[in-house]
């Protein structure tokens, strides 16, 4: 029996981008597809290099009694009425957008400028990063899939701050994402001349996965963890680079941090912790579920640098929603996710 | 029973992106990888997109008897010697250079500059483009794999040269192909800053895969076909788009170009025929097996144009390759090939 | 005494790099910049590389009373009506948008879905390639700037058309361009995630630049010229190649070409005829009002290959123009035009 | 009388960016060229960008008698005999390689594993960053031109040193260069397959530029200044950005750091500060001589983050070395440098 599987927002990028994972899932059946903008075409009008493949039509939104399984993928503010349906039809919904991460009502409401409606719901729910998180899971009906920049820098920071590593108010963290991170809307920092041969930091110390990151990391070190995040438009179409400063509570060395993540991630296929010397490099993740640790170590300063890359459309977006999906219906966690990134 | 797979020039793009497909090959076990560069060396020492994936060792050549089949990716003159070791061991073997395309050793050497040492060899082996030539396989030992170029304008062509559409000594072929094509040597042209914000034609009606583009028209066409073939450097990663022109036998349309090549790919999985108005675009094959090919006329002239993409490295390559491996094994012409190309 | 010079359109890409380019010419004084869109802000707010450069404010287009010569640089079926003021108030007009470019009012409502309203001011009017061009000036007081394509193709056409070298009704013309050639609207495909590693012709054998390509060549040849011409979109900001192919009338040879070529533009310092085996590339004219022409014989086929490439914000719009307010105001042709193409 | 400059090293990236730039210098006569790999050959056969521009033939070193300055772009260690030679001869030198950048020779040899054979000679130096620098020129005969990385840093945190508002031990740099700062050189990391759709870190803590930076921030200081400094290589062909981030010594305001910044670079024609809420991108500064800052505040960190960018080969190299020039000659230090940054 296949899982029957909906997407709700399935031509915004991270919905093509699960319309493109699940199709070769060998658990799933994708079920319906559901669009407002396009209601009534096939999605691969609107993405012709899913023509033959997948030539669905895309539905209104009222798709959730044909699934066991909904992925929300919509701007937030727009989840909680979907969640409430999937609870009550019995569904599974796993979450893609902002509205299911943030533990604390106010904050939400600081950062995104809406209100939690239905404040049982995230009760229900469980903010997930399988590596992180997935032993938690106890049959919540809602799972909060994480950020994409959080993804990155929770896998890249969670060994040195459970350890004790990281000085207080110390960590700087300062990431670059490719231009799929922007999504799908035509917008002047998106226009191809201004973006190509060109770089810049956005939303400098104020982007909305501020929150989302200090609530990571502060669940973590069981104290309250500050950090300033700038992120970077990069002139690529995918993949995150977060390159991560702490300084160090005591003496260390690159091949003790070796030593500390090896062991952390131990049993983990989608983190690879690189060798001493070796740099990650987006280029080695793309278009997979990797996430891929480099650990430096700059002794006159007694500062740490991680490096931690991921694809910004799978493992921070529809690749980790699928982890999660395969989570709760308890299939291996890898299944339909073992895409060996490319060399170019 | 698995398929027994090595790889000579493992470590060349088209021979690691045959370790890619291949690992998720779900009828092949990938038993030996050589390389004359880096034997002794990991695959993923190379290749970091690979680590803990395949860490196989490089292995001098000496992989044949392992081996039920074996993909030879190397420079132009070397394949015979492990063409003729192959025969003799029982193996098969897919040749991703350039030293059996060519039926004309004069050709050969006119192009190449070098000869046919063992001319029964090539009387032993077959050109194949699945989709042209498959219905000649009856039990050839080798198997010239075609290049990228031929690929693209082969298939573009094919159905317009059969009906007898293509006006004699009419035929130009504009083609563009991403920097892989250039293969993984350092060269000025290949510096990023040469060829990044840079475009430009080479080898101007002088590249080596013009007789090999006329031997399969002319097959087609049952007589000689004559071709003016410019490629040019795009500065993508990936991918090849052939802009083909060609004056029509007699008034045509795209309606009627198009019921042609529906007609003529009607069974065929990795050929696209785009609807009218569509126009084939490089970003929706590549990552994948298929080709896509749009058709157009312009009635002023009666010049048809025909423009075909495809990955260079998949169905111009290692995908194409493996194509012509399933069938010699005889199973499925798509397995371990369905990838889905992403949307971005 | 500077020539006071003002800009219609002057946020648009075409009008904006006027300005860049007007900023250094010695013998101007930049009198005023119009925009419709962005009345009252300064073009520094809209284009912050201008910052504290020229932070001139955006006008409504009442600005030619203070102008010796106005450039308008519009969407076509909007210049006549500045025309027609500029010709009452003596002031010069140079037009970088399509409404002065085509002779025949019929093609021009063919193509542009409009009419001449004003056909007396087409007989005012210059269409002017300067090297092409420049000894009919005798005082027009419009001139009609070439199109992008239209003029990388006329140069590279010209000494042959001249020379009776093209056998009739061979004329294939494959350009790219790059992305800025698009214009500054947003647009699905110069979104960056879509043309980013992305490539594939557009409008094929329906580009609006067709009946003006055809118009230079026919006057040229002293008959009628059919081309099929494609445009394609090219993963780069600037930049415009045109590979075109004819059929020679007679054997020739590129030595041939070369000296053709050479004698022609024997007195043009803005083209520059590539010495033998040499290929134009866009790389070594972009940001200068360069056009480099290379030539290429296929003797096999009895084809001429000319490959023609220019900066297409610059000899293909705004420093043409510039070059044609030299040519009007009878200072040096290259007056504030000998920008140095960098290396890279 | 115009100044008689000489290029020593005219080949490499810095060299030829050199070339281009003095060609419009209105002051200067570009005397010789010369280059140890390409002695005899134009260097327009290397660079066509130059054709007909700029054919010089290249020599070899013996150029200096001929000059009245020379600039030495040379890898390290080869620069001080140049130096001497110019000494002899009363001709000025101004270095952009490494070798009179560093104060102390310990650190020299430390980070380059060379030694300076004659420490007289780096008495008679002078390191400047014109705006920070050129009050101490005293007619030394040799100038060390700075780094890029150094100038992007340096410039973007003087007035913060200065002003005492950086907390000792919190600086973080986190750099990103384009990749024409890698040079004319071929490697693996700068094939074009290799950085496109690439990013990540090198020489993660170490890269030779720091005790430049250091340098130059203890002397702002007057006390010694640590930093982590990392950079990265970034998929364009030209630009720096450098984000700083260290924590405030007191409670600051973006509208304070806005003030101390306006007002130390209130005579600066080549330093842009951004109004508050604009963010420095290199595509505001490239082909220019600009250097922008933007400046920004996590208040809930009381951190600071300062954003600069240049055009790393002409701020960053060429440029910066011919405003160099200009002190020494005492003429005015933007001549010839006044290039407008290009919007696209």
């Amino acid at each position: 029996m296949k899982i029957k599987v909906g997407i709700i927002g399935a031509t915004g990028y991270a919905g093509v981008e699960l319309v493109r994972l699940l199709i070769s899932h060998p658990s799933v059946q994708l079920q319906a597809l559901s669009s407002v903008s396009y209601e009534g075409k096939k999605i691969s009008d609107i993405y012709p290099n899913l023509k033959d493949i997948c030539d669905m039509s895309l539905q209104n939104e009222e798709i959730i009694d044909k699934c066991d399984v909904v992925f929300t993928s919509l701007p937030h503010g727009l989840s909680e009425k979907f969640a409430k349906k999937c609870i009550e039809k019995g569904v599974k919904m796993i979450d893609l957008g902002a509205d299911f991460r943030l533990d604390s009502a106010e904050e939400y409401t600081k950062w995104y400028n809406k209100v939690y409606e239905e404040r049982e719901l995230h009760k229900e729910s469980l903010y997930c990063i399988p590596e992180l998180h997935r032993e938690q899971y106890c049959g919540q009906r809602i799972i909060g899939n994480p950020g994409c920049y959080p993804t990155s820098i929770a896998l890249g920071l969670a060994p040195s701050v459970k350890n004790g590593l990281v000085a207080d108010n110390t960590l700087v963290i300062d990431s670059k994402s490719g231009v799929t991170g922007a999504g799908r809307g035509l917008a002047d920092n998106t226009h191809y001349p201004n973006c190509n041969e060109a770089f810049s930091p956005y939303k400098v110390a104020s982007h909305r996965h501020t929150p989302e990151i200090e609530q990571t990391l502060s669940k973590l070190a069981g104290k309250k963890v500050n950090v300033t995040f700038v992120p970077h438009l990069l002139p690529v179409n995918r993949g995150i680079v977060s390159t991560m400063y702490f300084t160090a509570t005591r003496k260390t060395s690159a091949e003790e941090l070796y030593e500390i993540y090896k062991q952390f991630y131990k049993n983990e296929k989608f983190v690879r912790v690189l060798g001493l010397g070796e740099v990650a490099n987006l280029r080695n993740v793309k278009y997979s579920n990797y996430c891929d640790i480099s650990l430096h170590y700059d002794e006159h300063t007694n500062r740490v640098i991680v490096v931690s890359t991921i694809d910004n459309m799978v493992k921070g977006a529809a690749g980790q929603a699928i982890q999660n999906m395969n989570i709760i219906f308890g299939i291996g966690e890898d299944c339909g996710l073992d895409f060996v990134p490319p060399a170019f």
